[in-house]
């Protein structure tokens, strides 16, 4: 047990709390001129720790069979999710162990994104707008992109395209 | 269940993998004239978070029922527990419930120092010596008092006095 065991698995109980503290439920969304309405939406989810702690993302990613474990910057690496599939995966985890920190408040918004994704709205310049929004409301400082869709859509939302 | 819930109880997992990421193992050696050897040991466990989850703190304080919620720092708050019966509870807590990071490290010292204070070992100089050898291998930056108690006690113990 503790820190001395490489192949110990995580129980629920202790990775909900280390996510409360650590964990980052992030959605970018990218100038992408070749796609349909010019945005990529990059929905990810991230635990970021010093590299002496690497093994602990690694049993994150093996608890949760997805991810990849890499460089943040420096010193610091991350247990990283992508990908609609991984990302239903996380998101079925934490609706079945709530978080307990207002990160509840930017998960539940995460979880609809997802759910906007996985039935294409995105797609569309309406489904784009929501997830601008729900976007927004969970990174406030970070989301230029996201300002600039709801600026430019509404009233006028021919203008993206 | 999850954030809307004011009167949940922690349950022990979560409480680990919460410290695993925020909580803080601290020992601090102040100097205190007053005192028989000038020096003052001042162990300390604390978890800090953004007031809006103050809430996450409070209950920390009713599952162990000790320590104090106060401002740590502007918009921060802290979950603080002084004294050495108090600390108790905490190191038999997180004996019998591990941390998963290399945070079980700093806690295996915070715990010895916590056994060296309930002997008394900390009044007399050679304990104060392992204490503050103790501190300064978990709190490597911050700690220029017990840096000071190992330069002055090697070899010449006498001049602390």
């Amino acid at each position: 047990m503790g820190a001395g065991n490489q192949q110990e698995r995580l129980d629920p109980g202790w990775i909900v709390g280390f996510v409360d503290g650590e964990g980052c439920f992030h959605v970018a969304i990218n100038r992408q001129p070749a796609m349909t309405l010019g945005w990529q939406v990059l929905p990810e989810f991230r635990v970021v720790q010093h590299r002496r702690d690497k093994r602990v993302l690694d049993s994150l990613q093996s608890y949760f069979g997805c991810g990849s474990v890499t460089v943040n910057n420096g010193d610091r690496m991350e247990f990283r999710v992508r990908g609609l599939e991984s990302l239903t995966k996380i998101v079925g985890f934490f609706e079945q162990h709530p978080l307990r920190t207002r990160k509840q408040n930017d998960f539940r918004k995460f979880a609809q994104v997802i759910r906007l994704m996985r039935e294409g709205d995105h797609l569309t310049l309406e489904g784009l707008e929501n997830v601008a929004r729900l976007s927004l409301e969970m990174n406030r400082q970070q989301n230029a992109s996201a300002s600039r869709i709801l600026r430019d859509c509404t009233p006028n939302t021919a203008a993206l395209r």
